[in-house]
């Protein structure tokens, strides 16, 4: 097996999530970092480069030089698709261009800066013949995937009540004013767009329900709020949830939620029975029934679906963590793109976040905004 | 110490209330039950009151018998308050006779059938110099008393966000079509009100967060749902919250969480820190800081206050559980009882939930149906 | 239903045992304190007394004096049975003369100070034609009830391996130099007996593991350790179980294990199945399966069998903790004692543990120092 | 940073512990593979290349073989060290050879076969001026890492008391006569050497709790039983262990264990405070204290120690898992070998279990199989 060539826009020395991407792409050895327009200079992209182990030559001071470049390398030697680990802003002129020279695209969320541009965005996917991925990597874990699977084959009847929540405090002071640039770029309207914890990680939890239980939301109520110091952007929501089939659900995401550290979860119920999930502690899946004891699922454990422990690499009990369900994106994504590049078609269902998930989440966020500023008055995604 | 003398309104045989309201009042040793109208006829009352060992001339076929033979027995011999455990139709008129025939009173919620009773009753408890107890039972869990030390104290900071959830699943399917007795009273309006799940544990929901935090919900945005099959009252609400500080929050309840049992919680931030508690768990009170790492308190544990430990039976390690909650109450409203026997003035700021506790959660019942009738519109409570 | 009616030894103002069973008593209603000798002189009898709401005549002195005098009454009024609640060298005594005095005994564990007075004990009580229990209460949990039932109906299989802790660290510091009542009598001998830890808690692993298993612990190995500077008794205790079935395990008790509160637990392993109790979390059960999902049994939740739900006061999702564990003791003695009086005969299997299993207990400890004087060599139970 | 070359001995396709060693070396960009005798046969150990992207020149058929062919390779060109990834028996022959070509080890654990390899190996070692490293991956988790530097700092006081368990329930039935090759090797002394579970996962619980608290243990009772039908060696023991400091404590290990996982678990008290781990919820330390709130601690959050969030990739709430815990120990050996190659001498602590740990496993193993052979008797470590 030859591994996959990739080129990577963002992610230079100190990122968080670069470093994140670059991990998870490794762990299943399918994928080789080839080469990065891994900060806005030459000179500390070439730093990123050496500490990487990437040659100085494909080390380049801007995405547009890279996709220029790399085109003209032969296809055994030039990248095989660009990952964009970039602030919102710079998702979409990376994502175009690459797509546009021919490179599948691997993305951080949200899609794009505007609901705009990701729409456009999704017609360039179409139009391109490439692979484009989207990493909401939550959808990643094996007892998100359990749940999912469990959902889809009538498990727990009609789902009637989804809640949601993603709580993280680390916003709860102002340390967008101490220099943390994590902090920002996410207060930053021009590099966030117009959500900030909504953006950044109410995404998240809107795609995961939507993925697990394959029901859209369709109108939602928001109350959204910037707690802190001088802040234009959200840092806490709230949102009444109603969902296309009739269910009624719940959301609650802030990141001045002090003490919380990464704590998103989810409970779905339905007729029959209930599943209660959280990402801190992302190796068991409560189910509580309407007629039978409590069970708990782990991953690869007694009793789970193969839709889900195909997803395991070690023995129940063994627990993997965030950069594995990291890591499944980029094996999905990496698989259809050895489909594709042996000639056959497209998965007309692949197994990773598309753009036009990517989209749904700019619509998201653009009616939540709306419905927020006319004072939590419904609205349609 | 002689024992109070406790007469009963309601709670025959196979009742779930009445009898958890015996076991509360006999915890602590300073509560006898002396008398009861059991049931709305003598013969089941009488039927009863052999069961539970009380003589069968104190056993009545109704309140209003009770409460005027009682008062023609000799101090020392007749009750001296009336404990009311009847559906909510029937609180306000015990209560409204028993005060004004010079009887304490100690009633379950919610307060009444309707706001115009709560209203009248709570001028009737002010102008009668009895005293009267609203069992919110979940206020008498010693980490629920730690948090609202906690936060009294400002440990947590400035209050701003406040989630809480009630659910349980037991209405999932139409119990009360199959000779329930518990759940048709609580889904028929004319027993019940006008709230549904709404008033029989959001009213829990929305008492608790005010007790822990003592920050007053200013306005709400609610959207009820009868799920179940030909149900007029609603088993199922989610609802955005806005405090009188300028915090922010949300509320879930429901009846049809399939597979719940009776699973309340409350997640509370402020600028400092942060706290969670659950129900099922009652013993743990997690505390999340800005700066240190989370913390476990348990009952009687290191470092809880004494506005905590006070309310401990037993060594810390040795759960206590629902019925000690509730018996906290019963103990908190004998000793004032004893107080005010003993010629000395009613408590400004009484250690069990007051009549005026009851009119809160009857005007937030009424709050929360009309923003839902106009659909989730902000309502004022 | 008249009460029946208790008489205490011991229990006076302060005490931690006392209290609780008084309290345990008194929850479901069926047992009213009548008398006590509550300490050892009159004066601090009465004392108790006026606290307790009893007559100053039924105020004793000693528990020759209440027993004597309590006899003398006629039989409405005289006690019905007698609750000893002393530190373990003051079991005996008064258990022998209520006994010969015609009075039913409740009293706390261990069942004596020493083997010989337990053998004696198990006599008289078998001669006596009187109900004894003795309250090792944990037994009373439903959960602990449940577990009992599933491995007596074979769902775990065959047990081949059983593992047991009960940890505290109250003991961690020298407190019984501080004038700590609990600690003082605990570390002395004389009042002790020959176990401490060992005594005071490890018979009650040893009691539990074999109320759930049915299994007996036929030899043992244990290394006891008295930490503590100067004291004599045990406050650690490890020890090699082999049970009489051919299984395996291990025991591990400790008031020195500083921080714990009161963790007890057991791990039990069949050949089908396997389950999981913590006394600090106690209304849950996990039972882990050969292939199928983990489950989580709650008191009176689905699946639970009816020998565990019959113990249940309250719906599920409503925590039951240790006094009504202990309640459950006393209620089934007091059944028992209602069956007696009635003229029935005895329970062959009453649902309490009884003076055999009080013996079984004292065997357990001799056999256990035994094994540590010569360096944990196997000792027979 | 160019990456350092492995060469893997064992690990073909289907093997589960090759395939975590090979994920744990890419985690961090550190190692790349480049060669293997993966199988005993060249054309299996091809097919294995085939599927890793190593050509096929450099699959070899055995390990005498890829070392005596990698020597001849230019030294950029070349392994760097050999990774050991067989069973028990085929450690050390690789490893002596290895070592005396020139080349580092990594080596899963346990060390040897037998005693007298192992102490063989130590020497081989020792002089080779080779890095040699022993997978006990348990040691890399963060929260372990604090533990050790919480109990290094005195945090908690002088340590008196140690248990520990691994528990998992694979062998519960005979899966080694249904041809489960894991299960196969494991249950054969030719293979395994003279320990079962004793060996397979008693040493990690005896090498982890060495590491964390850095006290010996001194001398064992060890009572191990074969519970599965025919097998030879140990599926089940429990050890009482007394350490160097006068602390005691106890083991218990399982592979019958029904229902279990991978149950590894440490509780450790000192005179301050104590602490609880487990490896299947990894991401949390519980710190209980003499006089304040219990803690909760989680890699990279507040208050943990340097010594444990250098080691954390992602911020907290972002759990990592098995494959980082292992990946940590590469990372270090790593780290070592680069200082090394840089002519630096070797570090006196390095970061990763030794040669000397795998001696101490060893012994461990000898003194439980001596001591139970003698009915549990004590025998020195």
């Amino acid at each position: 097996m030859t591994r996959l060539k990739m080129g990577m826009v963002g992610g230079g020395t100190g990122s968080f999530i670069g470093d994140v991407h670059r991990k998870a792409a490794s762990i299943d050895g399918m994928i080789a970092l080839v080469c990065g327009a891994f900060s806005s200079s030459k000179e500390k992209s070439s730093a990123s480069a050496k500490e990487l182990g990437i040659p100085d030559n494909r080390a380049y001071g801007s995405f547009e030089e890279m996709i220029t470049e790399e085109s003209k390398l032969p296809e055994e030697e030039r990248m095989d698709f660009v990952a964009i680990v970039t602030p919102n802003h710079m998702h979409f002129p990376p994502a175009k261009m690459a797509l546009e020279h021919g490179f599948h695209v691997i993305c951080d969320k949200p899609l794009s800066l505007t609901l705009d541009e990701a729409i456009e965005l999704e017609k360039i996917v179409q139009s391109s013949g490439k692979v484009f991925a989207l990493t909401h990597n939550y959808t990643g874990y094996p007892m998100v995937k359990q749940a999912k699977a469990m959902i889809a084959k009538g498990d727990l009847g009609a789902i009637r009540k989804i809640n949601a929540h993603y709580l993280q405090g680390w916003l709860s002071t102002s340390v967008e004013k101490t220099g943390q640039k994590q902090a920002a770029w996410r207060v930053d309207p021009k590099r966030s767009g117009i959500g900030g914890a909504l953006g950044d990680i109410g995404t998240h939890a809107e795609n995961l329900i939507e993925y697990i239980t394959g029901i859209q939301i369709e109108t939602i109520a928001a109350d959204l709020t910037a707690f802190g110091d001088g802040r234009s952007l959200d840092d806490d929501g709230n949102i009444l949830l109603r969902f296309e089939n009739g269910a009624k659900g719940i959301m609650s995401f802030s990141q001045i939620a002090t003490g919380e550290e990464n704590n998103l979860g989810v409970k779905i119920y339905g007729t029959k029975g209930s599943l209660t999930w959280n990402q801190e502690n992302p190796n068991q899946l409560i189910v509580k029934w309407l007629d039978q004891p409590k069970q708990i699922y782990t991953p690869g454990g007694n009793g789970t679906y193969s839709e889900s422990s195909e997803y395991v690499r070690i023995p129940a009990g063994h627990p993997e963590g965030y950069l594995e369900g990291f890591a499944t994106i980029y094996r999905s994504f990496a698989k259809e793109l050895l489909t594709v590049k042996s000639g056959k078609s497209f998965s007309n269902n692949p197994d990773f976040p598309t753009v036009t998930d990517g989209v749904r989440g700019m619509k998201f966020i653009y009616a939540a905004v709306e419905s927020s500023k006319n004072n939590a008055s419904w609205t349609r995604v």
